[in-house]
């Protein structure tokens, strides 16, 4: 940590506030330049509130050096994180595929899009039974009736089943079915459920926040991570801009920025982040090429009768497409 | 409801697209261009989803033209709502100060600044008892202990209390302590949440998310409405954009239009949304000046020993500073 | 500026960085932490470029301590600039009101408007005669035909003349007619046209840009200031965000920040801001609570038949109300 | 274009707002609903002015159909743009890459480069000789001596070359040794500058403003044009965001987006996007994957060295694994 003073502080208060960052349990080395005085921190700064340092009048900022995410930080854990899903890995650029409906809306429309993706080569089955809707008044999921229908198409079709949790009170019965559990964009910083989570030990799929910097979704990560669960998966969803053409803007540099940073896994959500089934496919092959670990996709074989999101989901023979092309990139990548 | 047809559809698909539109309850005028052929829905639009009407190929946009929230807008509930807490009225342009500290530290702590902005003319009393935190390994509150401090300062000052609820688990205790509930920024679409809130009849100050559009906004506090409690009070507290100079930035061009679009008292908080004390007064200034019809100021005796957001707390001396500028343009205002 | 090495940088490799940063004319202080070593740089270091630094694969990031405006800064020149713009003095806290439609269109529109806004207390007289415009389909303005009126309505008023300059072709003819030339957001990293507007003695009107920083923005004005002209007037009007409501989101805390880091006067212009003439009032009012040194409003008699952003300009009796409503609360401002 | 009216606008008003638009040479078909009434637009539009309609009291919304460009949109001009370079086509998928360094410093620095991209198989040679920088006390580039050394290189290594003009006094100089010029995102709305590019036939490099919308840089794109120069460039050069880990947010969507919606080619330049040379090669694999038309790639022997921008230069040797990267994916796409 660096605390820079405000030009003209007098030498009794920088010692004075030396003495207290001391006090807390590190060590002060100072720099003396012609109008700032800067102050290098070393050792144990876990006791320094930034927040108390810069309330000070004549601190006139403070700038952290080190990466306050501890276990979801790549510095003390090199290696890449491999989750195992009933025996699929995820991570480590083995590429897996979730595909499924938004929202599971009946048996036969699950059972219909679940054979439909497996045949195409998915590995994960995507459907939402609680869901998050902007408007009191749209569609809210089928609850528990849409998980039993969850699990009924994992026994048949043998995949396993990622859902949406939305809340606490509802996070067991949606654990007791899902196979990995989705944390939301909008639920990114519901800590209470991110705790509730890192209880659990089924993976955890984190979306990022609509305005998440990549420092605040990886200590969303570190929140599960430090009640005792490691498996978390990220994924990239879009971010809020002022371009408004497609739904959100789909940062891709999220990527090498996440594998610089982090040892988690992280997938991409294209159909969330444009908000249009034509931009999904280009957006997944760039995906798979950036180097990711995964892609989740939207797919509805009647779009045109989705009750959610029909706008940005693929017919199956669009995703049949989508994953001929990805599988070529994802050879080349891993040559 | 307008619908944009892309140029060159069919005849044949219009009238199937029409036929479609009536069925669900509408009826359907057509305005045919050179390249463009729209539809206007009048009617019961209400059983449309417009992602459904957008998946279809030979739509190319669809356009909304009316607002989505019923309760929360202006058009049929034309008057200010006035919200009542333990007799203090809050909205139609009667300026409400809530002030505190950032969170409860302990009994001296609560109590020393209740005092101070009570004799400053604070209204309600603000203390974090639950406290989101960015960081898993910074402090989260007294939690129940600080509940029972903050009913301690009310006892002894008179000041009704407003705090903050983070999760559905303890919304009840939460509720049993306050006078107003607080959901933060963060909470703002944390649904589940929101429609336990409308179940209950306590007052609700919903802060607005950090990159919620005004539509999103009103849309989170219809939720609370639509399950029957219209006590809610709108926080504007920053907005996140590309300018880091302040920790977020304070969109005060939000209470004109919410004044316009909703009956709701709106509130700002400029102590969040700068990060900066010395910025605090100023924004509280122009907040009355806009025509806000309160604020919630964070005030702490000893900001460089708070154990949280001691950078943005203003000493007792300058809260008074404040309340005296505030109370001058808030009567003007009033002529 | 502190230089922050990868952990397990080698100590000969920090040597060999250490030796040519002295070399480049500045002392090194050395702060050895457990992971990282963080490099303090002091005295002259306007011959380090960043960039060369950040470079290297050894160094992790690098943090400027210093601001790099010199001339803008207040750091160096603590008393706030005051600009004479015939006999009439902006900046220090007086409120300069400048006034007029968008675009100079006809001899009897801008008389007509000229005399009403003068009416009501304006000081300077606004009128667009190059107008840069998002279509090339759009009027472009009547160009030296404006500016001469623009001289006209200035010998009939008395009233000092603000008008828009575009390119460096037409800068000299801009500048001949004009009191005040403005330099528009789309242009406000035009560094070729504020080279030009430095070699120039006249006052600039420096619109902040779109999504310009508070550090680039004062370092637009450095551009000016650093060729030798000081008369420099900031103008916030709004920068881009997610919230498409109003046109631009205003910034108003940007006018308390650039009192902090500049001596510059700073101006707010909520008309583009905002592009609704019913928001204008208001947030003018906000405008100068918070502290700024004056408004440049966009009024027009007929603004359903203005040839440029009708949608945001007053009738002259709402700017007459406007007028009213902000004087008092300058008079508040001032005691 | 649809006009929305305000709810309870009486009937005389509608009747004397649809003359007043059926006078401007449109018809308007009216819909009237219970709260709305909406009027449907139909015919040449182009002499209605939205902000004028918006100006009235009783207008709530307006709804524009049609994209307002024509010469640049993909309506009117179905087939893909092709530009010959002296020889080397750009755009219908053909993959072309542009590289060198950021400045151009010198014979032997710029040589040394040339020869080292065109060994990799770049095909055109980039170097600013005058360049657009946010400080005045930073390098402004080699200016005439720069473009100089630039012909030497052409003559050389036989490869074409693009170079940024950013002003229109030395537009004329640039275009005489440039064979592509480039317009910077700074001056994406330097309207003067873009008609002077559009009187001339040399294609344009036109790179998208930091903040520009899609609408506004094919806008600007249609300014060229519509002086007579249809040989318009694209580049996608990242938005500003609130994420500040890499320097700006690469928008890869806008790739499928202009394809979409224009005839133009569209390259990306992920070295300006990301400001980091780590990020430079996966991100070129994504815009690859996604369907660019090219990349432009700053590449320097000796980035730690470089006058500007050294942290986002890619090593000859680190750019030659990219080319060979992005060819194999290139070879994909073309299948």
């Amino acid at each position: 940590m660096v605390v820079v003073m405000k030009p003209r502080t007098s030498v009794e208060i920088i010692e004075k506030l030396s003495k207290k960052l001391e006090s807390l349990g590190c060590s002060v080395h100072k720099t003396q330049g012609h109008d700032y005085c800067i102050l290098g921190l070393v050792g144990d700064t876990s006791r320094i509130d930034p927040s108390q340092i810069e309330a000070n009048d004549y601190v006139d900022r403070l700038l952290r050096v080190q990466h306050p995410f501890k276990l979801a930080g790549r510095t003390f854990h090199p290696e890449n994180t491999v989750i195992d899903v009933l025996g699929h890995k995820i991570g480590d650029g083995n590429l897996t595929v979730m595909a499924g409906p938004c929202a599971v809306e009946s048996e036969e429309q699950l059972l219909t899009i679940a054979h439909a993706v497996k045949e195409q080569g998915a590995h994960i089955l995507r459907g939402g039974a609680f869901k998050p809707r902007t408007s009191p008044y749209s569609f809210q999921g089928l609850e528990e009736e849409g998980l039993k229908l969850l699990k009924k198409a994992r026994e048949i079709t043998g995949m396993p089943v990622v859902t949406e949790v939305i809340c606490l009170e509802t996070f067991d019965i949606v654990e007791a079915y899902a196979d990995i559990v989705q944390i939301g964009a909008r639920n990114m910083q519901n800590f209470a459920l991110l705790k509730k989570a890192g209880k659990s030990k089924t993976p955890v799929l984190l979306k990022r926040g609509m305005s998440a910097t990549m420092e605040e979704w990886l200590m969303a990560a570190e929140y599960i991570m430090s009640e005792g669960n490691p498996n978390v998966i990220l994924c990239e969803r879009g971010i809020r801009t002022f371009e408004k053409y497609t739904r959100n803007t789909l940062d891709l540099s999220a990527v090498p920025m996440v594998k610089e940073l982090s040892h988690l896994p992280i997938i991409v959500d294209p159909s969330h982040a444009t908000g249009k089934w034509s931009m999904v496919e280009p957006l997944s092959k760039a995906a798979v090429a950036v180097g990711v670990d995964g892609l989740i996709i939207e797919v509805h074989h009647q779009p045109e009768l989705a009750v959610s999101d029909g706008a940005q989901s693929l017919k199956p023979e669009k995703f049949a497409h989508l994953m001929d092309s990805v599988k070529k990139i994802a050879q080349i990548n891993s040559i």
